[in-house]
């Protein structure tokens, strides 16, 4: 993070503040990490991020859906399915993704060994 | 993000989890990269981060320096100064920064291009 204008730093604090609208909060990028490894029904996704409710679930679901981060699939059968799949759009998080996994291990280390 | 056992994908989300429990919500980063960009002032700061109130500044400010992530310093002059500055160890969050950065430009052109 290089030193620049020391007032006017909007030109790297947007894009970023962009980046945050979409992921920001605790639940979408776990759920998105949920249905890369093969989740795809309601109950399957809720069940493997920890402490998600059924109601947050539903909504973090729906504004992944706006953003074009996943798609929502109904299966016409007996009784109907609706699954969930990533998008290919939402492959351009990965190396975000392992970003913040490999910073939430360095940090977690730094913090327990303080 | 590969696909492995469909249920458990704990130890993905777990160190994502830790990481998003440090930077979530809107804020926290976009104060870090101010700092980083020589904002050391209070008023500085909430100036160069857009819409940010002086109540979630000084909350946000603290949780930064409980994880570490920057120092406090109090300037004995007259009137008395108080200063921030990022810590060493904030810049293990510069490649995450980089990351938020290049997808929230890739993120905007395939939301508006859409």
């Amino acid at each position: 993070m290089k030193k620049s204008n020391p007032t006017d730093c909007s030109s790297a604090i947007i894009p970023v503040r962009d980046a945050l609208d979409v992921i920001s909060g605790k639940w979408k990028i776990l759920i998105l990490i949920s249905i890369t490894h093969g989740n795809k029904r309601f109950t399957e996704i809720q069940k493997s991020v920890p402490k998600i409710t059924a109601k947050v679930l539903s909504k973090e679901l729906k504004d992944l859906e706006e953003h074009l981060l996943i798609e929502r699939k109904i299966i016409d059968d007996y009784p109907v399915r609706i699954e969930y799949s990533a998008t290919p759009h939402s492959q351009t998080l990965s190396k975000l993704v392992k970003e913040l996994q490999d910073w939430g291990v360095k940090h977690r280390a730094k913090i327990i060994g303080k």
